[in-house]
Order: C-alpha cells, then sequence, then structure tokens
C-alpha cells in the first residue's frame, strides 16, 4: 500500500516560533517578524528577513558557534515559559494530561496558573477547538502566561481569570481539573461543581502531607480512583562502549494526585436474597 | 471576570465510549449501541438502551458490587487496547508526545504499530486535522489495532501500512517519528529522509545496548539533541497518617532515546579573524 | 613485594553452617552434625557424614539438579531469619551498620527484636568482643532470633530481653541503638540516656509519617544530624547484547532515620565582640 | 530480666581519632595527640589538651558556632578519605560487606586500592583478626590510604601492595575479592585462584558495558549466582508538615556485580532412571 501523505512546505515564514539552537545548548525562542533583529551570543544580531524563507532545520550561517533553526517542541515552550514561579516539568504535565484525557476539544479549568507553563501545554493539547480556564489569585504573574499564550496562537484557547479564595466556578463545565496550589483540599468542593460527572483532576504538589490531605478530603467528598504517584526521570548516556545514568538527576519535582468524580449513590432498596449470577471469566473482564 | 464557560450536555449517547467502573476495580469498555448488551461480572447483563440518555458518572444501578459509568480517559483506551503484542506505558507515551511537539495537527510516523496502544495515543494526540501513518511488518497484529482505533472514531486520522525492511517511507513529511522495533538502526537512513527538516524522533527500547547503538547510529546520520532517558513511576498510598510507596513496582518498561533531524553543515569559508563580540548574558539568554 | 597471606583450610568440619545451593535457586541452611540427614527436593536426603570434610565450594553429587555446598554470607542468614515477622532488608541493615559506625566490639542496643534478623547482622557485626541487648515486647517471637543466633554461634555476642513499654534501658551504655518499633518517638527520653555521649541512632519506619514525628521528636531533644532517607535496590540483568533493569522490582522497604546525642548546650557568656577570625580555606576543611 | 551492660567510660583520650562536627556541617577529623594544636574555621585553634578528658558527645565551647565533639562512624571516616581517586559510596560498601559476608576474622583481597575509603571500610569490618590484602597498579596513591589506616589503629589488619597486571595473587586464601578497576574481566582467572571454593566476589563499575563484559567472562569462567545491581540514595527531608523528598540527588554511583566461585562438576556416570522422589514443601524449603 502507498501512503497518500505527501511531502509540505517546511519553510520559515512571518509569525511562526523559531527556536535557535546552537551546540553550547544555548537556545533562543523567537516570534519572527519583518524588521527584527535577535542578538546571539555567538556572533552578530539576526535581522529576521534573512530566517523567513529558510527551512526548519537549516544550519545558522555567519556565527562562531554551530546553530540550526528549529521548531520548537511542546516542552521547549515550556522550558522557555518556566523562567518565573513555579516549575511544572514536563513528564508530569504529559502524565497528566493522558490520565485526565485531556486532549484536541476538551474543556480544563486550571486553578494557580503561576508561570502559565502548564497552561501552555494544556492549551496545546485542547485545540483547536478545545478551552482553558485558568485562574489565579495573583494579578501579576499571568502577564508573562499571557505573553507566552500569544506567542503560541493559542489566544483563542485560553481564558484568564483572577479569582479569589471561595469565588464560584462555572458548574458542570469542566472534562478536567487540574490543580498546582498549596491548599488543594480548600477548594475541593467548589471544584467538584465544576467538573462534569466522569470528569477527573490531577493535583501536583510537592510534599506528601498536602498530598495526604488532600487525598482525604476528596475520599470523604466521594470521588473514585484517589490515586497517588511521582515521576522519576532518569537521564542516560548512550555512548559506544561506555554507557551508565548520569551522575546527578533531579531527585523530586511534585506528587500528582488524581480523581475523579462521580454521581450520588442512590439509596439502596431494601435488599432481597439474590439468586446466583454466574461469574464471567476475569481474563475477558479486564 | 466572569467566566464565559457554560455547562454542556453531558448524557450518554449511541455511538459514545462507556468505561463501566466496579468498586473491585473491574473494568469494562463498551462502545454504546442500539439493541447491545454487555455481560458484567456483577450482575445481569446490561441493555444499551438502558445506558443511554444516563448522565456520565452515574452510577450503575442493579448490580450486587457500586460501578459508575465513566469516559474512558486515553489512558484507559490505551490500557485496554494493550493485551498483546508489547504494552507501551502511558508515562513514556505522553513524555515522547510533549517531547516531540505531537498536539493537534501534526503529522507522525510510526514504525512498529504492534498493539496500537501508542497509534491510538498518537491519534487522539493529532485530532482531528493530523495524521499517523503506522507500519508494521506483521499483518495480523493491526487487526486489533484498527478495531481500537475505529471504536475511538480516529478512523480517518490514521493511516495502517503493512512494510518490509527497507521499504521507503514518504520523504519530508512527517514533524515526528516514533519507533518500537527491535533494530531501530536499520532505519535511520530512511527515518531521516521520511522527517521534515527540524523533525524530532524517539525510538523505544528496552535494553540499553539497543539504545547504545541507535544514539551512535543516529549520530553519525548527524541527528542533534540525541538524548536517552528512563521514567520511574512509583506509586503513593496516601492515607492519613500512613502514607508511604508502595511496597512494589514496574523496575522498567523502555528507555527512550530521542533526537533531531537538521539540515546539512555548509562547506565552511575560510576563517576570518572575528571580531570580538560582546557577550550577552547568560541568564536572559537561558 | 610478596603477601604473607597463605592458603588455610577451606574443609567442611562438624558444626559448620553450610548452604546447599541448588540451581533452581532452591537452598537449604544445614548445621553440621554427626548421625543427621537433610531431606533435599531433588534425590535422596544427604547424611551429613557425607558433607563433613568436603570443601566448601563442592559440586552435591547424587542429585537430580546441579547444586554446591556453599558458606552462608551475612545476607543468607539474614534471609533464613526472615521468614516471621517483618523482614529487615540486608541494604537498609548494612548502610545502618556504616552510619551508626556499628563493627568488631561495639554495644548496640536494639528495640524490637521481630524475626531477629537485624539481630543476627548485628551480631556478626560486632563479634567477637561486642555485644547486642536486643529488647521486644512480645516474649514468642524471639525463639526463632534465639535459635539463629545460637545455630550461627553468636550465643555469647547477643543478649535478649523482654520489655514492657517505658522499662528503662542500661544508661550511657550504648554505641548506638537501633529501632524497629512503630511508635519510636515514645523511646526517644529512654534512648537518649541508653545512648553514650556523640552515640547515634537509626529507627526504620515505613511510613513518611512515622518519620516525620521521630524526627520533629528527635530535634525537640537536642539530636543533631536528624536525617532520613530510603534507599532503591535495582536488578540488573547483564548479559552479552542485551542489559536491562528487570521489569519488577521492590518499590519500598523502610525509611532509615538517623540521628546523633549530643550533649547539653552550656549556658551562655555574656557576648563579648568577637575579633575577627581569619577564614580557614573551606577546601581543606571538607 | 535485667541487663548486663554498664556504661562505661566514654572520655577522650591521646590516640582517639575524634570528629569536630559544627552546626554549619563542617566538621575536621582529628587524631588527638598531647602538644598539638588544630585551626578551626570559626574559633582559635584548640589545643589537643583541651579535649582531652572530655566526653564524646560534650560541646565545644569557645567559637562562634556552635560544635560537638562526636566519635567518627565509618562513614565519616571514609567520606573523609574518598579526597583523591574515586569515591566508594557507603551505601554500595555496606551492601558488598553483607552479600559478601565480610565481617570480623575474614580474609579479603581488595584489587584496586585507589583512595583507600573502601579499604579502611574493610578493615573496620574484618578487625581485629581479619586481613585485607590491597592492591594497586598506582605506587603514588596508596599514601593517603595508608595515613587513613595508621590513623585508625587498623594497620595491623591492612597489607598493601603494589601490583602490575597478571601478577598473581596467593591462591585459595580468600574469603572474598572486591574489583574497583576498569577492566576487571582481565583479573578473572586470577581472581577465581585466589578465592577459596564457595569464595564470593563484587566489582564495581561505572558503565553497564563493564558489568556485561564481567558478567560474562564470570559465567564462562563457571562462577554462579551472577547478580547484578545498583543502589539509588534518595533524601528525605522530614519535617512537620511538609515532608518531601530532597529535589537533588545522586543519580548514579556504580553498578555492583556479585558472583560465587565454585569447584568442578565432576563428569557425569551414565544416567539411571530415577525413581520418583516425594516433592519436599517448598515452603518450609525456600
Amino acid at each position: 500500500m502507498q501512503s497518500e501523505i505527501m511531502s509540505t512546505s517546511n519553510a520559515i515564514k512571518e509569525g511562526d516560533l523559531v527556536l535557535m539552537w546552537f551546540e553550547d545548548e544555548k537556545t533562543y525562542l523567537v516570534k519572527i517578524g519583518k524588521g527584527k533583529k535577535h542578538p546571539i551570543h555567538c556572533g552578530r544580531p539576526i535581522p529576521h528577513e534573512d530566517i523567513i524563507g529558510k527551512e526548519f532545520g537549516s544550519y545558522i550561517s555567519g556565527t562562531s558557534l554551530k546553530g540550526f533553526y528549529l521548531k520548537p517542541s511542546t516542552e521547549d515552550l515550556m522550558f522557555k515559559a518556566s523562567r518565573e514561579s513555579g516549575v511544572v516539568y514536563s513528564k508530569d504535565a504529559a502524565l497528566l494530561a493522558v490520565k485526565l484525557g485531556i486532549h484536541s476539544g476538551k474543556r480544563v479549568l486550571e486553578i494557580g496558573t503561576g508561570s502559565g507553563a502548564l497552561t501552555l501545554f494544556l492549551a496545546h493539547q485542547v485545540a483547536p477547538s478545545g478551552k482553558i480556564c485558568t485562574y489565579d489569585l495573583r494579578t501579576d504573574l499571568p502577564v508573562n502566561a499571557v505573553r507566552n499564550i500569544d506567542r503560541s496562537d493559542l489566544a483563542s484557547v485560553v481564558e484568564f481569570n483572577t479569582r479569589q479564595k471561595g469565588d464560584p466556578f462555572p458548574e458542570n463545565a469542566f472534562d478536567a481539573v487540574t490543580l498546582d496550589i498549596p491548599t488543594p483540599w480548600e477548594e475541593v468542593e467548589l471544584v467538584k461543581k465544576a467538573l462534569k460527572g466522569g470528569g477527573r483532576l490531577c493535583s501536583l504538589n510537592p510534599t506528601i502531607n498536602q498530598v495526604e490531605r488532600m487525598a482525604e478530603t476528596l475520599r470523604d467528598h466521594g470521588f473514585i480512583n484517589v490515586e497517588a504517584l511521582e515521576l522519576l526521570e532518569r537521564k542516560i548516556l548512550a555512548r559506544a562502549g561506555k554507557s551508565r545514568p548520569e551522575m546527578r538527576m533531579i531527585g523530586h519535582t511534585e506528587y500528582m494526585l488524581f480523581a475523579t468524580k462521580v454521581g450520588e449513590i442512590p439509596p439502596q432498596p431494601p435488599v432481597e436474597v439474590p439468586e446466583v449470577v454466574a461469574p464471567v471469566d476475569p481474563v475477558s473482564v479486564n
């Protein structure tokens, strides 16, 4: 069978986000616009006119270090967005999305905008037709977050809100909720209302005490599948004849706590003696 | 500021995928269709007519165990798809997507369809407008994969192909490539042609020897950012006053190896003595 | 230079502990005595007379599986002792000893005899001239522990005691203390008295809550160097061309909490303005 | 029952090793001798005469930082010895000893003296009656190692040797062998001769390639129980209400590879049809 996929243009054009990558691992994230120039550490500033029309992946000429014009990955964008406030690691954000079922078209409530790194990630996940409603207590932080969203042309996907503790959220409106705040248990009641039935949440917290308290609060509010985990990322040096893990690693980022909202359990009718039910083969079941 | 998000219908309708979840952690993944019934291990078979119109998250009545109708997460779908062939873990699939920048609209080449669990994940990531072109040597395996894609209404996003070693791929056509095959280094030449400039790949392999050989082959072919890592997922029991990690864990799934395709480095002109370039503040550079 | 070390007899004699090891990884720990026989799973019972005089390491003849007579390691002895009560893992016991400075001649207080696996390990560490004083609430458990100590000819090194909560320990008598009980913080006052000045302790507990409470209690009682850690042991399959970590591992055993007893800080005299002290080179200081 | 353990003197005397510990975690390891003084970073040099007669654990007076006179643990001594050459981590050394059965009275061959940190640890393990025979290619390194052994009054336990590759070791002379050299497989033949029957070895190496090659060589030479592992130590911040793992950790030190020497397998006699052997209960067998 012949694939029907065909080559498409890969040329850089105005408005594209470009990651200039150099061999010393320094990178610059640039939004291409006519009349602009970008300073670099290994040569003269580069006029954007010189970049427009180049292929993604092509060599950056005229510098003292080897470099290439790359398309930023979602992780690159998150990393660049993380300079302020707490970092959300890509490994944690990524698993959160697959466990909450966050993909194109979904509606997500984010409590704690912070640096906007997670906002940016979530916006990429739900674009083009989904929505991220993000809330923060602080009014100064989202400036950076807004700028990052705008640069990625995701403004139509994200709604930025400020909010005081206790302010309500839209109800039965969200497929998923993420919490990245110090006292998530204070929001459980409102979060439960905000989630659609069967909706899922993830709370990110650095201490086990926060996770424990949040887990108990979620159980008390009837959430199911209340499960915590942590992800450890270990870099490996893969080199001919001398491969090994790196000597230093990040030992801890955040614990991730998951839960699912379900409906009320109706009052049980008086129990009749049940007739025996033939067991279903468990292998075929799960 | 008032959010503009409003509540939407959350009722189960014909054609929906529903995850029936019971308190003993047994689950059934069901595609709702009139006239169908689903056997369960804790009660009489449930006619789909009884499910249609119920809210997601609502209680399953008439069974001997507590249960709820849930919307399957991407992870649930992958888990159900993984019964045959090798498993791809959600933690690995998720990080792969964020590091390769796979989201709505992207075109991805998947080498090694296997159980189709990764195919399913990738299809969710690129829907509705992207494309997954998946290839496998075997012609029998994709049956399961195709069925899973169809059930998730993602058929228009996935192109299934069979292929012998050495058969070419479409060229300069893909934003990203995933490899989940025993000898990925044999495909590097063709993969390099298939990727767009600046495109990224991830190879999943269980042994360090495979990773080492693939890493060296990628470096030999001019790929940059050749980096390997592993993710360890550790479950935590979060319970009031007695929280601890679980006693047993999965100690290893797959190593992940990443790399980026770049263009040729042009022949260098005779070096002029460079004028001194003022260093850019490395903090602002990042 | 010529080493002065010479070969010595390695023959099995009456009273020796022998580990019969078979290729299916089944092992038997046997104390050699004339007139005894040992049943095995892969052949006729073996009379000890046949074993006496054999070299350690030699082949066990007449069985349907390959086997050898080995000298049990400390870990083998601990593993055989661990059948009842909680297990203490060799990795944890071993690190505990090096961090508490437990070696030949030291006197150690063990609170919580349990299965006696740690007792056995500690006895090996301090023999021949040191002493382990072990205490347990239960009077039935140490039966197994006593038997294991006797078999290893370490009876003169270990003193078994039963004790109720609150009963005092000998004072200023121990170089080190180990605690393997559910509520170690209740013993801190008595443990502090039992330790010599500068003495160190280690508390083993499975939950972070226990560790947290014990750490705070130790700090409140003036202990210094209050530090917690966990050890993860990961088995590696090292095989030509296909090496990787094992798929399953033990995800958690016990947290280890360390602390050092120091003396009182004398009341401070009125502070004089200090003269400037020349800083010592921190590199040489360490 | 009343323990027979009694308090003993804990006073510092001439010849003792003392660890001066200050609250900024700076420490000094000092061998107490009349007429000596020790410079410190937080006060005037301390004459040893002032230290003699003080209790271990007592307060260091007259300094600008809080400090105490401690007895160094085995780990402290190893850490102080590790300044040159490669480090051996206490977690790895400790597990090695328990798995090789190295305790008082044992005879150990150490190939690769290095900084002498492992030598020091092993000497503590086998004292007073055992022996460490340590070998190194280099003649300059052991200077530090010898000094550390002397300071710990373990000179009678350790025999330092220099040796060229291929020089033989004493035969059938050692209970255990440790290897901490880049190409351990080149020594397997001689190590096998040096070990007593049933003796065990441990090779420490940072790369998986070394471990793989050593494991294969050991199997080729008839060793059994060829097993590799790694230990990860994770520090935990245990603090009231905000406990979590530390953000940074050591991600890799060394792989540990273990093996046991056994005797020759005799030529098998012609197989008779075996009579059926009643299986022994596997639970009791282990």
